[in-house]
């Protein structure tokens, strides 16, 4: 995305002169783009093309710090003040896509205070600024879209809404496609460092990829959905958060084998960001998981995005699509630039929560788990027994405890060798414990891993 | 779904003071609904456990032409009189569930020039008679909402008006829950009967199963699709159909082996109902197909419905839930009561398209498609050499001809095995004269099949 620098609000005064431009239901609608970059190359060239016509909808202005970066397209309304567009009373909807929390956050709310509609693609000012962004758009009587912020193409904002009837008890989501391209890579074979290169190259990894594989970017994308679901205002730091850059061959190998022999088709690991209503509290979570190849989450390949739900009513429900990218990302922005139209000619705005709901959180850490746990063991008599002796003091359960000789090692001319113990559910803070303890044996290498099951 | 018998219209008389009252934006809603059978049990259920008042709409009245007959849940307020809501003027909404073309768009018809909005799960009517129902309810300033129509719990009517700015280029879907369910347990190696029967006893099939087994029921839900997605009038005689009654065992044997030799993971039988746009015409039809198990389409088992569509911005798209039941399509009902009531609140509608575009229709029986020619063969010399001259003269190039042996049964003593022949494409009209010409060869038991491959 592009980025506005330099370009304070400290001198900016509101100015009811330039309050935005009462339209009719026949007005032509005018639309300024904040941001210049990536995607908004792709919502310049859906105008450009004409295609808003149709809809008397026009691109007016494009403002981007950067006059000078060259571009695959050019816009004959391009300027770098801000203001250009945030006190033109002809505009009536601003899209910001300059990413970041500021000054993304100040030019919405500017925007909105001179009574202009945002469309927007900005999860992390979603998640971390909704509820007193929905409050601004309600005091000034406009509207707030951004299905873009999750899930790019895939209309998931607008399936929940329609869903205001209906009690969903658990969503579960593929929300990162840089993290599910790497795992659907590494599946394949390759090993973590060679699916992050591919990605890399292919365009689906930034050169700092700690948000897609630390977690943190779908942990804002389900904290936008939880607090549309629970109307709380969910912040990103009250979820629990784990990447996939611990997962390795190792793990991709057991699970392709854990239950074959059964007659079951296999599991996959995906990166799941899942919310539930469970016994009055919300259990909220982004970690790599273990999952059927029966469900179908497992079969979400490559870069796509993908949400499972259960709906009290609906039941079971999925829905998946392109979850990032230039035109994948443009068809959600032009949806609710279009949307936003309409309801600017008519005079009404989509209703946004309150996000005043208070729901209790529970805590990742005391929710019992099953999962397994992978330790690598110094090939010499007593390793197992002391592994063994460890887990049994932290009261686990184990169902199997089996070597991986395949991906053995040679650590400082030692042999090591993998080892996953499957055991009965765990509390993570019990569990984490026990890792510790294991990690400080002198028969085991590096620190465990604990992967859960999907719950 | 309950029906009103003997309830006519002939006496209905328009009545200007029984026009429906104006609200404002606090105003609670009240909703009638006509149709008290499977799935008015569940919208009645729904209100009956007060999930309508934090929305502030409630259940005002229910008509029904069978007042006596046992119900799980009784209605206070229930009516044999259908006039005691369409002239109620303190009726805002009125439910269509009773089904049929007749009486239930007169009675919705009459409803919108009372000034009432209409939500329905007909898409009996809807398809046959979606333009004068939108210019009705255009005319009279009301909202026409029909969700539960197509797929009952997929919200795909709410996701293809989130796409007005995009263009579809093909759309193919699971429409049919009866014929999947069949097609899933002759996957598991059940005989047509017999998956008919399991699903007669679990409720899926009706005891007239002809309308899904034959395939009108998911072209009457395509007709819905493809009128929305080009603003145009499209009938459900508009689109080529085939049920798949014709499907047996050798198919699904062969579908399963198909390409798994080459590394491929073969391929499921679907009943897929499709629109796609091809060099400005527009193709439709319904009929079972081969789809490779790479394909989201391939796992949709059992009763689950789903859409696969692809878009020029937001590319493959694919939505998947439960396309039936009672559960499942309240939910539908309750989206669209809730959404109506807050547009009446705002004294707005929902844009419903004017289906006046023109589009060309491209002849199906016109198109080439890749498929296979099963073709019951007596075993005896000659029988394939006969066969395969037959198809030469309409020019089949045949890719593989083959045996299936496993599948011989003894007709009129002799021994007849069905062969595949898998061709290069062919239109159907040629390939309906080889396939006719076939049948009269007394070389050939019974009538030739073709199954094509997805498009």
């Amino acid at each position: 995305m592009g980025s506005i620098e330099g370009i304070g609000s400290q001198n900016w005064i509101p100015n009811q002169t330039t309050r935005t431009e009462i339209v009719n239901t026949m007005s032509s609608i005018n639309v300024g783009l904040i941001g210049f970059g990536t995607i908004g190359t792709g919502v310049v060239r859906y105008f450009l093309d004409g295609r808003g016509e149709p809809h008397n909808v026009r691109l007016a202005k494009v403002v981007d710090s950067d006059l000078a970066r060259p571009r695959e397209v050019s816009f004959p309304h391009l300027t770098d003040r801000v203001e250009d567009i945030l006190e033109d009373p002809k505009i009536h909807v601003v899209v910001e896509l300059i990413g970041g929390e500021n000054p993304a956050k100040e030019f919405m709310l500017r925007a909105m205070k001179q009574g202009k509609s945002v469309v927007t693609a900005n999860k992390a000012v979603l998640s971390r600024h909704m509820k007193e962004l929905f409050a601004a758009a309600r005091k000034y009587s406009v509207d707030l879209a951004f299905e873009a912020s999750v899930a790019a193409s895939i209309p998931i904002i607008r399936v929940l809404e329609g869903f205001r009837g209906e009690r969903i008890t658990k969503l579960s989501g593929i929300l990162n496609g840089t993290s599910n391209y790497i795992l659907s890579q590494m599946e394949q074979g390759l090993d973590f460092d060679a699916a992050l290169q591919m990605a890399t190259e292919k365009g689906f990894a930034e050169l700092d990829h700690s948000l897609d594989t630390g977690g943190g970017d779908a942990r804002d994308k389900l904290a936008i959905i939880s607090s549309l679901l629970y109307d709380s205002e969910i912040k990103p730091e009250d979820i629990y958060c784990e990447g996939i850059t611990s997962i390795t061959s190792v793990d991709l190998d057991f699970a392709a084998k854990y239950g074959v022999e059964e007659g079951e088709p296999g599991y996959s690991i995906k990166s799941l960001a899942t919310v539930q209503m469970s016994q009055d509290r919300l259990e909220m979570n982004v970690y790599p998981a273990l999952i059927s190849k029966r469900h179908p989450l497992a079969s979400v390949r490559d870069e796509l995005n993908a949400i499972y739900l259960e709906g009290e009513l609906s039941g079971p429900q999925f829905f998946q699509g392109k979850g990032a990218g230039r035109e994948a990302t443009t068809s959600a922005i032009v949806s609710n630039i279009l949307g936003v139209a309409d309801n600017i000619r008519q005079n009404v705005t989509d209703g946004l929560p309150s996000l005043e709901s208070k729901v209790n959180l529970k805590d990742e850490y005391q929710i019992a788990r099953k999962g397994y746990v992978r330790i690598n063991l110094k090939h010499a008599p007593g390793s197992i027994a002391e592994a063994s002796a460890i887990m049994a003091k932290y009261g686990f359960n184990i169902e199997d405890f089996i070597q991986r000789r395949r991906f053995q090692s040679l650590v400082n001319d030692e042999v090591v060798i993998p080892d996953i113990v499957t055991v009965e559910p765990l509390s993570y803070s019990t569990l984490e414990q026990a890792l510790t303890e294991l990690e400080q044996s002198d028969r085991v290498d590096g620190k465990p891993f604990f992967l859960r099951f999907k719950q």
